[in-house]
């Protein structure tokens, strides 16, 4: 089999780096060092384009996550692995996350969240816990991101962030699992824990937004509303089961009135699913007195701030946040695949574009542009 | 027995009425009139004088409330009932609630809140539901205020908001289980649902403030933080519960920067019970990533706004608000009474000063200035 004969080797290999805020990424060719302790190298099959790509890309989290390689909701096969990796081998089928679950920290080893801290720090930095990376362009250290970095045709990640996958599932497709659709689909069944027969609000219909969708049909909400100022997600939008659609820009009334007119006394669920700070507060202004739970999904501007009357949450409304779902990754991505090849969860619906590496900043504009689902670049 | 002379008639009695906004309360003679369907007339032993009094009396929820008769801390005797009242008695010792449970509604139904919304539009308004009141004064209407006004020797109020209590428990002080003592404990035990071993961090060391600490010792958190501007707070919270005291006072640093450097990485658990946005604020910067829920218990200004920044909550914060503390009224405020006869539950603690109604505004001006923990007001 080909794989063997690069371990232990740097590999050169294609990759889509950003090298400054806004630039247009570039394919280049790069090196991708051999995986030191803990570490798995993994050949990448294809990757979602998220719109977390462009909020880093635009500089959303600052000038100096660059230069580096983008890319978080890719799936492939392990190429090869570090010392005292245990959990997977070369060969195996696998989705790298930026969620890593390592078992032993607090977080872990706590059943109400997932968000595991190992290493969080360095993660964010774009390094490797040593405080180098493991990819080289041009002579030039280039950085690691989300700790997935999936728009390079290999790369480096943590075993803790790496989940071991049924081999029968598309890696062409699958990797959407571990970002957008895992994200919108939990918020639901993990976060805000939708009942049967509830009414639920979701602020914006791209990829997160519609996993949202399909995870309120499948709790049996009775209502699912869309939200979208784009009118061609109304169509789309049905097809993941909202049973109703307000484009804003067609009222003059506040959105929240408008749901407040047809509904009784609101919504029992609402996410917000653009990360745009007005959504939120019209979100939490639509959710209903006596029981109702607003779940931020979408990531706004880092020192965004939104304001709540504390009178609303006294009258029994709370407000929440979903950190990748709120999946346990390692134990539960897997059971997310096995649940698509049970046909249990949509995944392929989801896909409206594919392109290879080299497009992929036709896939940036696509999302800048509203224009696609999730548009999958492949190596 | 005497009470049963007064059944079918009008009874005249003393209360203290607020006239109009910030005015001292004046001691009356008021008439009291005969219950009507679904009504319960009790003859009030003695009554808390609570903060949110204060928030009524200064003119917190506007003019309309006026003329009105306080009060929502009380406990007494059934004196008669009204048609079609079956729960309650002559004779039945009982806590009138502003939180009814009508066991019919949607929420009433629901295992995760005790929000009831039967009579809450009307009793907003400090009426009865035939949009009249059953107190007269000086030939004048008089409005009830939070469904309860136990600042009268008679009252009546809806059945749905009557609970009968074990007739053992001393009448002169367990009204308090009904607001301040109630919403505090219920806060940690039913809103935030504190964890063993967990660090709680309390704004606030009032009745209220104090209630939570009570909880969260029960509920075995392994540090309690006490925050309070008042410096004879610390010993008095000691005796309570915490086990650290923050005076605001003296730090030159923001209070989350403090918290933050003596915990591993903030609270668990916040309480916010001062109803000051830029506590809420600050309570909710020191809560810890990860697992953490921010309580509001306090009651700010209705029009108040509390920021946050988004990225908080997604890494794992949540806001909630306690409304009477989650308790289901009828069915366990009688559970919180025989916990405090099995002496699982502090009361006579919280009782710094107790007088006789004439003296109704120096408990009002204890509380203004901070210097009781609670006062009763007894008939």
């Amino acid at each position: 089999m080909e794989l063997t004969t690069t371990v232990g080797k740097v590999i050169e290999c294609r990759a889509a780096v950003a090298w400054a805020v806004g630039e247009p990424l570039t394919i280049e060719t790069v090196q991708v060092a051999v995986p030191l302790t803990g570490e798995v190298r993994i050949k990448i099959v294809a990757s979602g384009v998220c719109h977390t790509d462009l909020f880093f890309q635009r500089g959303g989290d600052g000038p100096d996550v660059f230069p580096c390689i983008l890319g978080h909701e890719g799936a492939g096969i392990v190429e090869s692995v570090g010392p005292n990796v245990t959990s997977v081998e070369p060969g195996d089928h696998v989705i790298p996350v930026y969620t890593a679950q390592c078992y032993n920290c607090e977080f872990c080893k706590s059943t109400e969240t997932n968000i595991c801290n190992i290493n969080g720090t360095f993660q964010l930095a774009g390094l490797m816990n040593d405080g180098t990376t493991r990819f080289t362009c041009r002579g030039q250290s280039i950085k690691h991101n989300m700790g997935c970095s999936t728009f390079s045709e290999y790369t480096v990640v943590y075993e803790t962030n790496v989940c071991k996958i049924n081999p029968g599932a598309p890696l062409e497709k699958i990797g959407l699992i571990g970002c957008g659709i895992g994200t919108g689909y939990g918020a639901v069944v993990n976060t805000a824990k939708v009942r049967a027969g509830s009414t639920v609000g979701i602020w914006g219909l791209a990829g997160v937004g519609l996993a949202v969708v399909m995870g309120a049909k499948k709790a049996g909400a009775a209502r699912i509303i869309g939200i979208d100022i784009n009118p061609s997600k109304e169509n789309i939008g049905k097809k993941f089961g909202i049973t109703d659609f307000i484009n804003p820009d067609d009222y003059k009334i506040p959105i929240e009135e408008v749901i407040m007119d047809m509904t009784t006394g609101g919504l029992d669920y609402a996410f917000e699913c653009c990360g745009i700070s007005s959504c939120m507060k019209a979100a939490m202004n639509a959710c209903k007195e006596g029981l109702s739970v607003l779940t931020i999904v979408g990531v706004a501007d880092l020192t965004a701030e939104v304001s709540y009357n504390p009178i609303q949450l006294i009258y029994g409304r709370t407000i929440k946040g979903t950190y990748f779902g709120g999946w346990k990754s390692r134990d539960q991505i897997p059971k997310l695949v096995d649940a698509y090849l049970a046909k249990e969860l949509m995944v392929d619906e989801f896909i409206s574009h594919t392109m290879p590496i080299e497009n992929i900043n036709e896939a940036v504009e696509l999302i800048e542009k509203g224009e696609c689902l999730r548009s999958m670049v492949t190596f």
